[in-house]
C-alpha cells in the first residue's frame, strides 16, 4: 500500500519534495540522534491526493494517520484526549519551498474542556492552561474553520478595557475562563457548531485546513510572484508538544555552542526551571546562565553539552539550540546556525579550521562578507546604543558610525574642524564643491540621492560613514536647520550616524574603533589562497592606493580622473576649461591642468609599481563642475577675463535636463579632443618619468568612458594613440600602455563583439548600466525605490546588489560577445557592485577576470570571491 | 589564358565583384544598346594579382590592356598619342562596394605637349585645351605620382593674384600656357622626372595608382568603419573621352524622361550646341529647352527620345540622362533614376502603373515615403525661396513651412492670434504650459531639445511645423529678443520656418498649401492593398483621431493621457493632485479630474467605434506639471488652502536631477495607485456609456508605461482589474478590455518572456528605449549629436531612425521572448520611429503587428509598410 504518512525517523534532509522542508529537517534531526519530540509527517503526496479526491481525506490516509497517532501515543506514553496524561500536538504546514504567508502554526491541539484542566494541574498554572486553550480556540477557529481572527481580537480588546488590563499576563484565571467561554460562543455563532471537543476531529480538520491553505489566494499570489509550481502540494507536520513548566524537573532554555559576540569556544546561554520558552524571552523571570545548569541538573547539562558538540560537528558550524526539559527528559526543539557578530564569525570560522572541524574552504563560507564592514569601520558601542531610538532612517550609503556636530556647508565644516570639533556634514545632496568638507567630516548625511549618489560614492571611497537619501529630513541649508518630525536640529547640535544601517540619531553615541584581529588576517589569508577572481581597487590618489595595497589588491581597476579635478585649488582651472568659448581659452586652462594631473599619476604609479592602473578619462556631467554662487561666478569671470553676462550665458547653455544622459564621458572628449589629449599626455609623461626616476615599469591602462558605439572608441583611440606616439617618438622611447573601454551603456553590451575588435580590455560600469538598463536615476530613485522594496516589487536595491536577471544579463551578453571576438579579452567590473558579495559571486560566474571596488571594500570582495570559487567548485 | 581585362560589352550588372560596381553598370548600359563611349575594365582579380606580384603589373595583364587599347583605338577611330585624331581616356576606380574617399577620377589621359594642340584645334578653343591639360597634369601628378595637390593650388593662387583674376575662366591662353609649363616644372622638382609624355606610360601608371589606392589609409579606414573586406580589390575603368565642343555638329545636354517637378510625361531638359557638360551647368551660356533639339538635330532628337523611352522601360523608372553629341554621334554618358519632387514621384509612379510599365508593387517602391511630408504640409513657394539664405539651422522636428510674427510666450501668442496675427512661437524649450500657445501658432521654434523633445513631439502630433534645438539662437524670453550671428529679432518681427529642413529664415516667405491629388490617393490605395503591417495613429483627442481615420488607420496605438491633463483649465487640478501631501487631498483633485478624462475617452471611443484604442496611463515626469512662476504658485496655494511655503517646499521636494530616469510612469502609479484607479474608472465608465448611448462596442486597451519588472505590471494589473471589476459588478454588466504594457526600458525587453506571462499586448516605446539604450537624453542630445553625425560617428540620428543594430536588437529580443511565452502576443510600436520609413521596414522584419505614429505621418508609415512588404516578398 502506498505510504502517505512518515515518522520523523523514516526520512532525511534530502526528502524535501515528499516531506516538505520543515518535515525533512525534523527527520534529519531525529536521525542524527537528537531527542526531538516525536511526531509524523503527512506527505505532500497526500495533499495532492486530497485535491484529486475533491478535497477529501481518503480512508487510507486517515488510517495511516490513525496508526501513526497510535505510535505517537505509545512513544510519548500520552493519549489523545486522556484525562490523566493527554497528548497535545502542534500542527505545522511545510512545503518543499519555504512560503511565508501560508498557514500559521496551530499549537496545543488536543486541548478541550477536560484536558485543559489536566494541563492546569500538570503545569501547576491554571492561567497558563486557560490562556493556551483560548489561543488554541482562536487559532483553530480561524485557520481550520475560517472564523476571522478580528472577531476574537475585538472581544479580547473589550475585556482588556473592561478589566482595565495593561498586559495580557494580568488577566486573572476567572477572567481567562470567561474569555474562553465567550470564544467558544463566537465559534458557534459563526460556524453554527460547537467548538470541536474531540481531539481526532480537531486533528483531521487541522490537516485538511493545512492542505486547503496551499491554494488560498495569498499562497497562490506568492507562488506566482516567486515562480513556484502550483502542483507540489504541502506536507503537514504533527509533533508532540512538550512542556518545560510542569514542575521542578522541567525547564527550558536557549544556548549557543560558542559565544556569539566574541566567538569564544564555550557554551553560552540561559535557562529557566519550571518555565516555558516564552518566559526566557519575556523577561518576567530572570534566566540563569547556562553554566549553572551543570550544578542544578548535572546529567542533563552533560547530555546537552555533548549534544551541542555533536551538533557543531554535524552542521560544521556554531549552533543556536532551543531545548526543553520535561519531567527530567531533555528535548531539542530547534537547532540552527547561530547568529553572531562579525568578530565572532571570523574567530569561529578560523578556530573551526584549527580544530579540524572544517577546511579553510568551508571556514570562509561561515562568514557573511558584508559583515566584515563591522570590523573595518568604527561602530557604535553596543551598550551606548541600547536605548537609542533613531531619529530617521536613510540609506546605508557608506558603513561605519560617527558622532559629531552638524554643519551645513563645506566652508563652515572646514572651519569647525580646524577648531578640532567633530564634524558631521549635512547637505541636501553633495557636489564636487563639498569635497574638502567631506574630507574633514567624520560622517556625511544627505536628504537626497541614492546608494550611488555623489555623497555615497565619494564617502565609500574615503572609507567614511555616510547616510544618504534620508528623505524624512527637511534640510534647510540657508537657515542652517534640519527639521524632522517636528524636531529642529541647528548648526553645532550633535547627531550620530550609523552608515551600516542608515539610521540617524540625535545626540552623542560613543563609538568603538575597528579591530583587525589575528583571526581576521587568517581568514583573509584563506580567502586569498582560495579565490581565483582578481581583486582591484578604485583609487584616485596615492593615499587611497596605499590603503588598497595594504588590503592586498592586484591593481587599480578605476582611477577617476575627474576626482582629481575636484580638489579645491583646481576647480577654478577646470571651470575655465569647461566654460571656454574658444579652443585657445580651453587650451590655456588645459596647460595649467597638465602638470597637476601628471603629478597625481606619477604618485599613483610610484605606489602601484608594475601593477596595472586603469585610468578613466574625464567622465562626469559638466554641470557638476559649474559654479553656482555669485561670488564664484564673479571670481571666475575676472580670472577668465570675460563678462559676467557671457559667463552666466555659457553656464546656462551648459545646463542639461537629464545630465546623466547628457554631454559626458567620451561624448565630451569627442567634442573637445584637447581634453583627452591633455590627459593622455599626463599619463604617458608620468609613466615615462616614473620609469626613469624609479626604475619602475608602470602599467597604465587608459579607459574610455561611456562608449555606445564602436566608432566612438575608434575616434578616441586615434586621439590617444596619436598623442602618445607624438610624445614617445619625440623622446625616442617606448612604454607599455593599453587602451580599453567601459561597458556601461546597454547598447555597448549588446554590441560588445564589435567594440572588442578595437578594445584591449573591458571594464563594466554596472552603476550606469543599472541606471540605463533599469531607467533609474541613481540620484532620484530614492523617491520610489524604498516603496518598491516595501511592496516586494524589488527584492534588492539594484544599486546595491546587481540585478542578475536583467542588468546581469547585459553583463553576461557583453562578456560572451567580447570574448567571441577576443577569446582572451581581459574583463573586469568597477561599479559599486564589486563590493557586494552576491554580485561578486555573479561576476565570477559570468567569467570576469577581476572586480574593482573601494579600498575599504576589498576584504569583502576578497571573501566573496573566495566563496564564489568554493560554490563554483561544488 | 586567364582573362584580366574586359570590354564593356563583355559584362553585365551582376558582375560587381569581378568588374566593380561602376564597371558592371557601364557594361549593363552597353549591353542594352546605349551608345556609351567605349572602354574596358581591368578587373578586381588583376588588382589582387598585382598585390600578389609585389605591386607589379605582370606581362599578361599588360598584354591584355594593350590588346583592349588597340580595340578601343579601332572602335573610336582614334589613336593614343596621335597628332591627327588622338585618343583621350578617363580612368576611374571602381570597387564592388562603393567607397567614396578612394581615388579620384583622372580625365583626359593621353594629353601631352603635342596632343593638347590637336585638342585646341578640334575644340576650336585653345584655352579649354590648355586648361584641360593643366588639370590633367595636376590630377595625374597627385594621384599617380604622389605630388601633393597643394603645391599646384598654391601656384595657381599666386597667378590669380598676380594677374588679378577673379574667375579661372578669365585666364588668357598665354597665362594658361605659362601655368602648364610651371606645373610640369613642379612635377619634375618633386618626382625628379619629366612629366610623362608617352600616353601608354601615363595609362600604366594610372592603373597602378588606382590599384595602390585600394590600400591607402583613407580606404583602409573606410573599410574598417564599414566592415568591408580588405581582400576584394578594385577594378579600373578606362573609357574613351568624348567632346561636345568640337564644332557645330557637337553638343551636350541633360534631360529627364518626365517632368521632375510635376511628373508630366514629356522629355524635360536642356542642351547646348558646341559645348561641354560643364557649360550647361555653369550658366555662362543659356542652354536651350530640349524640345528645340527636334528642330536643330531632328535625327539626334528622335534617337534620344526613343532611347529615353527604352531606358524608362529597362530601369522601370523616370531617368535623368546626360548625353554628348560628338561630330553628329550621340553618346550617353550616364543614366540614373531622376531626382524629383514628391508630387512628381507620386504621379510618375501611378502613371507607370497605368502605362503597364510597372506593377503597383513596383510603383510604390518609386516614392520615398518621407518625401510625402511635402504633400501633407504647407511648403515654401519655390520661387519665393530662390534667393533666401537661412538665418540658422536647427533640427527638422516637424515638417511643413510657416511664416509669422515672433512671440516669446504662450500668453502673448494667444493674444496676437486673437488679433488675427500669424504667430510663430519661439521658446528656449516648450513645456505643457505652452500648449495653448503652440495650438494657435503656425510654427514653433525652440533653441533647445532634440527630435523627440516636448516641442517636437507635440508639434508633430498637431501636424504643425516645428524647428527644434536651434542652438545657434540665443533666445532671451524675458527681454523678448532672439540673437543670432549679431542679428536681433524682436517680438512682432517676421520669421519663417522650414520644419522639413530645420532652416530658419528672416522675414516673410510665401507658403503653398498641401495638395492631395488623385495620384496621391491612388498610391495610398496601392499601399493599403499591398501592406500587411497594421497602421495605427497616436492621438489624444477625438479631433486627432478623426484626422487619423481620414488617413485610414486601424486603431489608436497610443493615447497619451497626460496630454489630456495639459489643457489649460485642467493644469491647476493636475497640480493639486501632484502636490497633495495627503491621500485625501489627492483624492479630491482626482475626483475633479475623473469627469474630464471620462469625457475625453467617450469622444475618442465614439469616433473610433469598435477599433482598438490603446490608452496609456499617466507617464510623464512630475516636474513637467509643476508651476514655475510666482503667480501660479500663489493661486494654487490659495486653491489648495495650503501655505505658499509648504507648496514651495513640496515643489522643491519633487525636483529631480534626471527626471527622465525618475519618478514617472508606473512608478508613479505604484506610489499613488489612486491615480491609476481614477484613470481606469474613466476608461471603463466611458466605454460603458458609449456602448449604451451609441450601441458601439469600444475596444479599450489599457497600457501600463515604463515597466521594468514583471512585478510592477502584476501590481498595476491588480489595481486596474480590481477597479474595473468593481464598476462592472456594481452595474452588473461586462465589457471587453485588455491590459498590456509598454516595452521601453532595456530591462523589460531583456525579460519580455516573464512580462508576457501577464501582459495581453506589448507596445514598444522606442523613444525611451533609445534614450536608455544609448544613454542619450532626448532633451540634451542636441549638444553632441550633430557633432556625431558630422564626424561620422553616427550615420543617423537614432531618435529619427531606429538604431537597428543596438536599440533594434532590444526590440528583436523583446519580440522573440514575448512570443516565446505567448506565440500570438499582439505587438506594436508607438514611438516616433513608427513614422520613419527605414524604421518601419525594420519593424516589419522583426515581426511587429502594427506601428502607431502621429496622424500626419500615417501616409508615410503606410507607404513604408507596403515597401517593407514588397522587400520582404523578394
Amino acid at each position: 500500500m502506498k505510504k502517505w504518512v512518515f515518522n520523523f525517523n523514516e526520512g532525511n534532509a534530502e526528502q524535501k519534495s515528499l516531506l516538505g522542508g520543515k518535515g525533512a529537517n525534523l527527520a534529519e534531526m531525529t536521525n542524527i540522534g537528537l531527542p526531538v519530540p516525536p511526531g509524523f509527517i503527512v506527505s505532500t503526496e497526500a495533499c495532492l491526493k486530497y485535491y484529486q479526491d475533491n478535497k477529501e481525506l481518503n480512508s487510507y490516509i486517515i488510517e495511516q494517520i490513525d496508526n501513526h497517532l497510535n505510535e505517537l501515543e505509545i512513544v510519548t506514553g500520552k493519549i489523545f484526549g486522556d484525562i490523566e496524561n493527554p497528548l497535545l500536538v502542534s500542527i505545522r504546514s511545510g512545503a518543499a519551498v519555504s512560503m511565508p504567508g501560508m498557514m500559521d502554526t496551530i499549537l496545543n491541539l488536543g486541548l478541550n474542556d477536560e484536558t485543559v484542566e489536566v494541563l492546569a494541574v500538570k503545569a501547576n498554572n491554571a492561567s497558563f492552561a486557560y490562556d493556551s486553550y483560548r489561543r488554541f480556540i482562536q487559532m483553530f477557529s480561524d485557520v481550520a474553520c475560517g472564523v476571522a481572527k478580528h472577531h476574537y481580537e475585538n472581544l479580547l480588546d473589550k475585556f482588556r478595557k473592561e478589566f482595565n488590563i495593561s498586559s495580557d499576563a494580568d488577566f486573572t484565571l476567572e477572567q481567562l475562563k470567561l474569555i474562553t467561554k465567550e470564544y467558544k460562543d463566537i465559534h458557534k455563532r459563526f460556524t453554527g457548531e460547537d467548538f470541536p471537543q474531540e481531539p481526532k476531529t480537531q486533528l483531521y480538520l487541522a490537516i485538511q485546513a493545512v492542505f486547503d491553505s496551499w491554494n488560498n489566494s495569498r499562497a497562490i499570489t506568492y507562488r506566482k510572484i516567486h515562480n513556484i509550481s502550483h502542483d507540489m502540494g504541502t506536507a503537514v507536520n504533527v509533533q508532540a508538544m512538550v512542556f518545560g513548566n510542569m514542575g521542578y524537573d522541567c525547564g527550558t532554555g536557549v544556548a549557543f555552542t560558542r559565544n556569539p559576540a566574541t566567538g569564544e569556544r564555550k557554551l553560552y546561554g540561559e535557562y529557566l526551571i519550571n518555565a516555558q520558552g516564552e518566559d526566557v524571552v519575556a523577561g518576567i523571570r530572570t534566566p540563569m546562565d547556562i553554566s549553572r545548569l551543570a550544578n542544578v541538573m548535572p546529567k542533563i547539562y552533560h547530555e546537552f553539552d555533548e549534544l551541542a558538540k555533536k551538533l557543531e560537528h554535524h552542521y560544521q558550524d556554531m549552533q543556536d539550540i532551543e531545548f526543553t526539559i520535561e519531567k527530567g527528559k531533555l528535548y531539542i526543539l530547534q537547532t540552527r546556525a547561530g547568529k553572531r557578530t562579525a568578530e565572532a564569525a571570523v574567530r569561529i570560522a578560523t578556530e573551526l579550521v584549527e580544530e579540524n572541524v572544517v577546511s579553510p574552504s568551508e571556514a570562509i563560507m561561515r562568514v557573511e562578507p558584508s559583515s566584515l564592514d563591522q570590523l573595518l569601520h568604527p561602530t557604535f558601542d553596543t551598550v551606548a546604543m541600547a536605548n537609542m531610538q533613531p531619529l530617521a532612517q536613510g540609506l546605508p550609503a557608506s558603513p561605519g558610525a560617527a558622532t559629531g556636530k552638524v554643519y551645513f556647508n563645506a566652508e563652515d565644516a572646514v572651519k569647525a574642524a580646524a577648531n578640532n570639533e567633530p564634524v558631521i556634514l549635512v547637505r541636501k545632496e553633495t557636489s564636487p564643491e563639498d569635497i574638502e568638507g567631506m574630507n574633514i567630516a567624520l560622517g556625511i548625511l544627505t536628504s537626497r540621492g541614492g546608494m550611488t549618489s555623489h555623497a555615497a560614492v565619494v564617502a565609500r571611497g574615503m572609507g567614511k560613514c555616510c547616510v544618504a537619501g534620508c528623505e524624512e529630513l527637511w534640510v534647510n541649508e540657508e537657515a542652517k536647520v534640519i527639521t524632522v518630525n517636528g524636531i529642529e536640529i541647528f548648526e553645532g547640535d550633535y547627531i550620530s550616524l550609523d552608515g551600516s544601517s542608515g539610521r540617524v540619531y540625535q545626540g552623542i553615541i560613543k563609538t568603538a574603533k575597528p579591530k583587525f584581529s589575528e583571526h581576521f588576517n587568517k581568514l583573509m589569508q584563506y580567502a586569498e589562497e582560495i579565490k581565483s577572481l582578481g581583486i582591484r581597487a578604485n583609487a584616485d590618489t596615492a593615499f587611497d592606493a596605499q590603503i588598497a595595497l595594504n588590503f592586498g589588491v592586484e591593481g587599480i581597476g578605476l582611477c577617476r580622473t575627474e576626482h582629481m579635478f575636484f580638489k579645491e585649488n583646481r576647480i577654478p582651472v577646470v571651470r575655465q576649461m569647461i566654460l571656454s568659448s574658444t579652443k585657445e581659452q580651453r587650451q590655456k586652462a588645459l596647460t595649467k591642468l597638465l602638470p597637476m594631473q601628471k603629478k597625481d599619476f606619477k604618485e599613483l604609479f610610484e605606489v602601484m609599481e608594475s601593477k596595472p592602473v586603469t585610468i578613466r578619462l574625464l567622465d562626469p556631467p559638466l554641470h557638476e563642475f559649474l559654479p553656482s554662487n555669485e561670488e564664484d561666478i564673479l571670481n571666475l569671470a575676472k580670472e577668465m577675463d570675460v563678462s559676467i553676462k557671457l559667463l552666466k550665458d555659457t553656464i546656462s547653455q551648459l545646463h542639461e535636463i537629464n545630465p546623466m544622459l547628457g554631454h559626458r564621458g567620451c561624448r565630451l572628449a569627442i567634442t573637445y579632443p584637447e581634453i583627452a589629449k591633455m590627459q593622455t599626455r599626463a599619463i604617458i609623461e608620468a609613466a615615462l618619468e616614473v620609469k626613469e626616476e624609479f626604475s619602475i615599469d608602470p602599467m597604465p591602462e587608459i579607459m574610455v568612458p561611456l562608449i555606445g558605439t564602436k566608432r566612438e572608441l575608434a575616434y578616441m583611440k586615434e586621439v590617444i594613440e596619436n598623442e602618445a606616439s607624438e610624445i614617445l617618438s619625440q623622446r625616442n622611447t617606448d612604454i607599455k600602455y593599453s587602451i580599453g573601454t567601459m561597458i556601461e551603456i546597454p547598447r555597448a553590451a549588446l554590441l560588445a563583439n564589435e567594440i572588442a575588435e578595437i578594445s584591449e580590455f573591458f571594464s563594466f560600469g554596472t552603476n550606469d548600466l543599472t541606471q540605463m538598463g533599469f531607467g533609474y536615476s541613481r540620484d532620484d530613485a530614492g523617491k520610489f525605490i524604498n516603496d518598491y522594496l516595501a511592496k516586494g516589487i524589488l527584492s534588492d536595491d539594484p544599486f546595491q546588489s546587481i540585478d542578475q536577471k536583467g542588468i546581469g544579463q547585459l553583463v553576461d551578453i557583453g562578456v560572451k560577445l567580447g570574448r567571441q571576438t577576443k577569446p582572451n579579452l581581459k574583463i573586469g567590473v568597477c561599479g559599486e557592485h564589486a563590493g557586494d558579495a552576491k554580485s561578486v559571486e555573479f561576476f565570477q560566474k559570468v567569467g570576469l577576470d577581476y572586480v574593482s571596488c573601494s579600498p575599504y571594500r576589498v576584504p569583502i570582495a576578497k571573501l566573496a570571491a573566495a566563496q564564489a570559487q568554493v560554490k563554483n567548485e561544488n
